[in-house]
């Protein structure tokens, strides 16, 4: 496959954002990928400097790209929320990226927290609603410091936008060798959301006779993803269930160090954004402890949603393979040496 | 201590329900507790039958007692989320159970699916919001069925109900050794409820100097329960994140079969109901396979709160008795047989 200039920009935002999106684009260059990165500073510093988070103009700016790579926002020196609301999850919802693809895969040689758990157990995929729900920022206080305050938020779900990301979802697993979909939700609570949500995986999945579906509740799912993880193959949930447990699936995954995702437009209306599920860990921030492996597995689904899929395979094997080989020496390695040791495999 | 009469209302339930309670029941009489129970025969067969989920009159009767004993409710039979609302929600807000109790412990001799976790970094207690929340029922459904329907649930939370779960999590966590309490949410992007939270925490932390706290977001706090579960002491987090939470808590520890929970009216203007944290697994029902510790370990909560601390205690103690001894066993054994084991320990 031939590949074009792709180009990209990058926002390394706060803490080892920097440090491991730095690994990132090493490793794009290594495997021959022409791309033109642009650099946007973005996230704390910026913040404090200017008192911007995402000006008008810079997103306007960032709509022309192919993708975006990013590494982290959010910093305790910034009101929480802030950074987060404004910057990253404004670029979600302005983007549309309707689709949070999180796969959840244990690598052969990594070691997970739980027992007795043969690495070939965990291999799913959760797509989380990107752009909706209670991420939607709708809510508000009353009485704000007084006994009688009151506090609201909304989660906001329509059919447009379940449905599309079912649709999603069932492409996923059709795609799969177990084609499995399982909706995880809380309908027995959330009845008006749920039931939606429950409608719609049922009537897209009359066009999918080939994907079997099944149900579970978020506090269930939770509890499978430690007791049975092998039940899941492709997971479709909202987006505050696709957070929780996306963090959990990381963690029986072998840790955050390893978990990339994809904020993905599937239609190309605007670029798509690829980031490590990690934060910007200000605790080990600038001491090059960081694990980039994420933030390269990320590149390997942003090189694939750009077409390049050899490269990004040649990128996911290299990771593989430097899981295996180098386990021993793991925790010993800075953040540039796992990247040095990636890209030569990738470059070779 | 002289135990005085309990009138305790029963409510077996659904599935397994009717049999874990025949169980804890057993228990209750063996400690030498002095009960009148009342049965009150609520769940999916009343429903199919008369239609009623929890008639005016039988809850201003179940108003009347001491405390309740749950089972499980919930069928395939009737549509999702009307036992759970009508009958176990509506008790929970009716008799403002606003703490919902959750010890998350890893008995000695449990099995957990976490790798190289000694019995002793499992020793949580959660304190669950029981009354507000997504839990509120709040939200609607507008063009159900059309490509433009659009479904919404809401988040109620108030200084009221906040504040007296927050102190009652603080006096928790004072008794305990570690005093040691964490706010579980999602401050980043639930802002609203997230800052009441977070604020409530705050201020009243000043009336507890002696006890430490922390903040953990949701999703970093389900990686934690599985990488790092000795981080917590006492959880206080919101209905819907401890709902999550706790089934994670229940996997950890062991499984549901041993997860206790106290739906709890500190105040006692009404009385406080306890049950399994587990459904009514309808896959298993009438088997006889059902654990019923869970139950047994309710009942011990349920003796404490009625201020029958020895016998809470002895329960206790012959549930980890029975665990110790019997784990090789366990698997073989029925659900009266288990019930059976540990009521012979307790009398004697
Ligand atoms: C930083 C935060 C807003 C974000 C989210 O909640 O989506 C993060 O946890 C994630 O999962 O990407
Ligand atoms: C049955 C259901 C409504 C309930 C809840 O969500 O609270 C259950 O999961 C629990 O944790 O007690």
């Amino acid at each position: 496959m031939e590949s074009r200039n792709i180009r990209l920009a990058v926002i390394p935002g706060d803490g080892i954002g920097t440090e491991v999106v730095a690994e990132g684009l090493k490793v794009i260059e290594a495997v021959g990928a022409k791309i033109e990165a642009t650099h946007y500073d973005l996230g704390a510093a910026r913040y404090h400097r200017t008192g911007e988070t995402l000006p008008d103009a810079v997103m306007e700016e960032l709509r022309g790209y192919d993708a975006i790579l990013l590494g982290a926002v959010g910093d305790p020196s910034v009101p929480p929320g802030i950074l987060e609301r404004d910057l990253l999850l404004r670029l979600r919802f302005a983007f549309d990226h309707y689709v949070n693809l999180r796969p959840v895969r244990l690598f052969p040689g990594v070691a997970t927290p739980l027992a007795d758990t043969p690495a070939e157990s965990i291999d799913m995929v959760v797509v989380r609603e990107g752009t909706e729900g209670l991420y939607a920022g709708t809510g508000g206080v009353m009485r704000r410091g007084t006994p009688y305050e009151i506090a609201t938020q909304e989660s906001l779900n329509t059919a447009h936008g379940v449905e599309r990301v079912v649709r999603y979802a069932f492409e996923k697993a059709r795609s799969r060798p177990r084609k499995k979909l399982t909706l995880v939700h809380k309908t027995n609570v959330l009845t008006f959301a749920g039931d939606l949500w429950q409608r719609t995986v049922d009537r897209v999945a009359e066009e999918f006779p080939d994907v079997s579906t099944d149900y579970c509740h978020i506090d269930a799912a939770s509890m499978f993803f430690v007791t049975q993880p092998e039940r899941f193959d492709v997971v479709v949930t909202d987006n505050l269930f696709g957070d929780i447990i996306t963090d959990l699936g990381a963690a029986i995954a072998g840790g955050i160090g390893l978990a990339a995702s994809g904020n993905i437009n599937p239609e190309r209306t605007a670029p798509s954004m690829f980031e490590p599920v990690h934060g910007s860990a200000p605790d080990i921030a600038g001491q090059g402890k960081a694990d980039p492996t994420a933030t390269i597995l990320s590149v390997a689904m942003l090189l694939d949603h750009l077409g390049l899929e050899a490269e990004a395979a040649r990128v996911e094997q290299a990771v593989a393979d430097d899981i295996v080989e180098r386990l021993a020496g793991w925790a010993s390695r800075t953040t540039h040496e796992i990247g040095d040791d990636i890209t030569a495999r990738v470059s070779s």
